[in-house]
């Protein structure tokens, strides 16, 4: 192109033959324009359209020598705005081609490649924002460690020295039996430890202490999940249901024996046909004047008791609910102690065990199914804390009503609602760890001309995984306040704290679940190796969203409790006066606040924790009027209360969240005040802000519609995530080593 | 009680002692209001207070015997609306209690038992809404197969019929030496049916018929998916990377051998360092001048070749990419037939293979790594469509950008991102399958004195699983669609096509994620047992979204094809004035419907097709406007392009996101029109419906933020969402009976 007039073409050229968004179409639109334009001669035109005819394509060196001629007019003129800036350089500002700024500015509209972005993609950026961006570590991650193990730093640092031996190096081996006794051995060792029996009373070889049982339990879930399950079958299902259960007599008998692992058990309450229902468990335990003893029965093939832990190899007796009959009437469910095997694992007499199989995680548990064929245990086998037949063969009981005396029995073992979402977050720390330690490290794509970026400089990425940390962080502190609720019960507060308990079981465990599904995915491929370890956090603890019961039935049970709480509290009146009362009071303190607040969109307003816990309280309490209302108005209506609660099932289940979500928010920013470290604070204090403001933006649908904020808000909230991820980005890896996996734990390859 | 006046306490003395709300506090409560009551005698008071101690309960006879007076009463007045009405008809309509009316209503108040609901709760009601409702069915199962099966019905059944045969029953092993032999044989098996080189040209002995070969792969994904996979790395990837990326030459030498499964060979593109940004893949392929050769050489570990299907055990050759190097001048990425094995399966010199080892899933599919120590190949090897060495060992390409040339090499690769989204699209049906037949025969709780009710009658369970179920069908026609564009495609179009395929592949995958978490939590226990298959089912799919292209990358490119085709169609002008124009326009129209659209919300308007599709193509519309928008303000104001594509990563996700929908609700509209039979026409439009209202709920947030919606209207469609699943719900299980998958498939004994 000796030209130079001409030179103004080697852009377009260039774009039109290596430019991946520009196509076939673009050609013809390149060739019109040529055509059109009448300062060219026959001669040169003839010769530009051989530049884009798409059947006899430039060499490759042509191209080589067009992006050479740019590279050196951009070097030279680093300010140019855009290709047609380009092209006047390459023109040498030739004036016919500057007269023709808006036919070729029309043009490059008509490609698609008008304005600066156009051109900056020809530059090279080695350097832009995004790739300079890196871990750097603003606080000490000690101490932050030392806030989150609190007063169980102690045990919690045995726990992780025993499983960072080298006996605890995990099972890869795909048999199941192989598994189940490698589980077996690592129990048999915690119990030599004398972690096993932390719960217990001292006068049988316990620990008494529950806050450090809860502790281990959270510790040991850094390991293998199997373990932590079998672990918890044995001591905490199956111990606990005899010191919760069982009164003097069955402590002394079996409590120390339990705790040394020396009396593997099961805890058999589920059976096929029910399993959230348990009240309608069919098992029967049917007692005979004759000889004083009870007949444990299964009365038909789906009324046998399925997934019991430890049933299928390693148990000896079980903990069996059934429902007592005593001269053909029916006392409701009770819990009973059963052999199964004896001290040789030869099963006993009437005793049919099957095994679960291959199950989608927790292949080191030895699941089974148990069914009773008139099995004969003695009377002093009845666990008789709550109910007892007496020396006349009456039933006896200080609780009449046989409803409330099994969920009081239910009640007592709310504990294993703690121990399963504290074992769920250790879960979900480990998969962040190892999926934010590898986003820092892994690299992929980055600037023209520059090296690739760490994937966590990425903003989706940092979407993906910071409000999760940050969300685990904040199940954190409230599980460390529901543990402590529970440790300090007193009777008046049980309601509560079982609510408390089976709604951040499910908060908890439904967190994890996704946490473990986004860590999966960004992750990649690696992820997806059973190496990383991301394949068995993520299947073993898929289950805790049904055991220890059934998230969506949880979640109705929290609900219906608020909504019990909420009747206590203002009445019904008649015509639904006091719920239209305390509705629209809400309602009209907004308003009033309107447009101030709803519109109110200054940074140091949306950080403010006084605005967080108003829109979780708020919004706590506007669901649960409402859901009242719904209520009330069905069953005026004519439902029947049953249908009306099926009605209102999904409005539960936000009653329920917004509860928790509340909870959760609280106990977090108070944590977060206690914090005296400034540093540490400064970065606790961003997680909680990032955790309140991603809850908002996920319920922003409800705000909007409530009225609660207006559409300017809901912006800028989505605005400020986005930029807290941001500020939080380069302290993510520090933040997650203050979880203080071991490295044998941890161990997918990945993170470190 | 002989005093009938005092009768009128039973009904709260029953409530208290058996209530599972009531609390110590209410026993305080009970205990002040007997004591306020001034027309007791002291000995009344006495009697009445010694049934509220907390310290001595009443019998469980007593307790009885209340329930009994309390029932018979209920029998004989079955209009009775409050505790307060049955505490009358108890006290013999008492004056002095009649008139006490006030102080009773206020005591069941603060108990919080006041209303109709406390008083339904003591009545049998065996019969309602909820425990009447059942599968009922409306349509003809068998014609609306035909629909889903359209013009590929025969070579659907054929393949229903060979893996329904006895030899492809599932291997149960976790050996995965065993499970990967099983596999082998089976895909042995299709090859000799012909199934595997359905796609290829008739002369080299293939069926020539690529709407048949995605049939295939879809079917097959009612089996086992490693099966799946394995098939497709070796007739998709391995035979079609020879067939799209090859010439005449390498057809006649390899491609009968691939399609008999004579030849089993890989794909071997992703690098340990390289899985997303393949454009950096570091293998090398160096041409020899001397020997007219090629050195294939991985210059270090993190270059491996990794993941590769078919590496670890049974791949006898690779198609490799690699750069090329002529003369020390890199070519950028070409790809190369690389043999690895000898047919006695002895790896070959200067090749190691390692195993990937253990996976999530797919466990039957061999993936391993590949590194190359110099190995020479002869010219012929390299696949020389796109480019090749001549004979004077000088580079020669029809296409000059390597990078162009690259991306038009994987646009031949393109039929990969149909067959997997198809895949994960059948293991979406066998999920949802065997989730809602389990739901419709589970049953669990139900009406005080009532059988149980099949789970699938409680709206939470409806709406866990019906709107899936909508959208699997949604996507059904949505990947009929986007199959028939690609087999119908010109070379104009491909882009577009290419964009498409890339979001359907993650549009599919995700929703098929999703369905399967829902899945397996919606059959509790049951759904976590390996014989229940949605283990496998979960796991084997888990990758979809992260092969064939992570799903976050992609729809980062399909945005990034949205926004070029934006510019082209309205250019950027200066100042942002195009951009504003559409995007204001917009707005303007809408603002115009106001209020009657923004608050219209009569059930003819919320179920009508036009309004849906409105909806998607206005929200469609104004994101990407506004992503457009955005970018160009970044840019203008100071950002790298490579910054501000980071910094509105999140928002481009939803330019995808809405992009994808509107394809899918449109293609989904356009299947029910063309629909002849009545019945099925009605069955598929409900859930074309659900469909559509389910994402603008999802979407709600967006909608009312925008202005396109207010609440009252949002509102309106989530009552039309629990309606429609309501609808739905009778014709559940006929639904998916109409995915007619094969019994032995399915397998799952919970769905029989």
């Amino acid at each position: 192109m000796e030209n130079s007039k001409l030179k103004a073409f080697i852009p377009l050229f260039y774009l039109a033959w290596s430019d991946d968004l520009l196509t076939q179409k673009e050609f013809v639109t390149l060739q019109e324009f040529i055509r059109s334009q009448q300062w060219i001669s026959r001669k040169e035109q003839e010769y530009l359209l051989s530049k884009v005819t798409v059947s006899a394509p430039p060499s490759r060196i042509e191209l080589a020598e067009w992006k050479f001629e740019i590279d050196t007019a951009i070097d030279q003129n680093p300010l140019l705005k855009s290709i047609f800036d380009v092209s006047m350089v390459l023109a040498e500002k030739n004036s016919v081609i500057k007269d023709l700024a808006t036919d070729f500015m029309k043009l490059e509209n008509d490609l698609g490649i008008l304005g600066e972005e156009a051109v900056s993609n020809l530059k090279k950026t080695a350097k832009t924002v995004t790739s300079n961006y890196h871990t750097s570590n603003t606080f000490d991650i000690e101490k932050l460690t030392q806030i989150l193990d609190g007063k169980q730093a102690a045990i919690i640092k045995k726990v992780k020295t025993v499983i960072s031996r080298p006996d605890f190096a995990y099972e890869t081996s795909t048999d199941i039996a192989v598994y189940r006794e490698k589980v077996y051995d690592w129990c048999t060792i915690l119990a030599k430890e004398n972690l096993g029996n932390m719960a217990y009373p001292k006068q049988y070889g316990g620990g008494e202490n529950s806050a450090d049982y809860f502790a281990i339990m959270e510790t040991l879930s850094y390991h293998d999940l199997s373990l932590v399950i079998k672990f918890g079958v044995q001591f905490g299902l199956w111990g606990m249901s005899i010191q919760s259960l069982g009164t003097e007599k069955h402590y002394s008998k079996y409590l120390k024996d339990i705790g040394s692992f020396q009396l593997p058990g099961c805890f058999a309450m589920t059976e096929t046909n029910h399993g959230s229902n348990v009240k309608g468990l069919e098992t029967t335990a049917t007692y005979n004047h004759d000889n004083q003893t009870f007949i444990i029965h299964t009365p038909h093939e789906k009324a046998q008791k399925e997934y019991i832990g430890n049933a299928a190899v390693h148990g000896q007796m079980a903990t069996v609910f059934a429902k007592l009959i005593i001269d053909e009437m029916d006392y409701g469910v009770n819990a009973f102690i059963v052999p199964i095997r004896d001290t040789n694992s030869t099963i006993l007499k009437g005793i049919t065990i099957s095994d679960c199989g291959h199950k989608m995680g927790l292949n080191g548990v030895d699941n089974g199914t148990i069914r009773f064929e008139n099995v004969v245990i003695p009377k002093e086998n009845m666990l008789d804390r709550f109910a007892s037949v007496n020396d006349e063969g009456k039933f006896e009981s200080p609780i009449p009503s046989d409803n409330r005396r099994f969920f009081t029995m239910l009640g007592t073992l709310v504990g294993g609602r703690i121990g399963i979402p504290r074992s769920a977050l250790a879960a979900a720390k480990s998969g962040l760890t190892i999926a934010i330690q590898y986003s820092d490290s892994r690299r992929q794509f980055g600037p023209e001309g520059g090296s690739e970026v760490p994937i966590l400089n990425y903003r989706i990425h940092q979407r993906r995984l910071l409000p999760l940390l940050a969300k685990t962080y904040a199940i954190h502190f409230a599980l460390q306040y529901v543990t402590n609720r529970y440790l300090e019960r007193t009777e008046t507060e049980m309601p509560e704290i079982e609510a408390l308990a089976a709604g951040i079981k499910a908060y908890s465990t439904w967190s994890t679940t996704a946490v473990l599904q986004e860590c999966r995915e960004a992750c990649g491929g690696k992820g997806y190796l059973s190496e990383n370890r991301i394949d068995a956090l993520k299947n073993d603890t898929e289950i805790y969203t049904t055991f220890e019961g059934d998230n969506t039935v949880l979640m109705q049970l929290v609900a219906k409790n608020r909504l019990s709480e909420f009747r206590k509290t203002f009445g019904e009146m008649d015509a639904m006066g006091i719920i239209n009362y305390v509705f629209e009071t809400a309602k009209t303190a907004i308003a009033k606040k309107n447009p101030i607040i709803t519109r109110k969109t200054d940074e140091d307003h949306l950080l403010e924790d006084a605005f967080h816990l108003d829109a979780f309280q708020y919004r706590e309490k506007t669901i649960l009027a409402s859901a009242a209302k719904r209520l009330k108005k069905l069953i005026d209506g004519g439902l029947e209360p049953y249908d009306a609660f099926n009605v209102v099932q999904h409005h539960m289940i936000d009653v329920a969240q917004a509860y928790l979500e509340r909870i959760v928010l609280e106990q977090f920013q108070k944590a977060v005040q206690a914090i005296e470290d400034q540093k540490n604070k400064e970065i606790v204090t961003k997680l909680c802000r990032l955790y309140a403001l991603s809850q908002m933006e996920k319920n922003k649908g409800w705000y909007l519609e409530d009225g609660y904020m207006e559409g300017i808000k809901t912006k800028a909230i989505r605005k400020m995530v986005n930029q807290l991820c941001w500020e939080i980005r380069p302290d993510a890896v520090s933040l997650v080593k203050a979880f203080d996996i071991p490295d044998s734990c941890l161990a997918a390859p990945i993170a470190f």
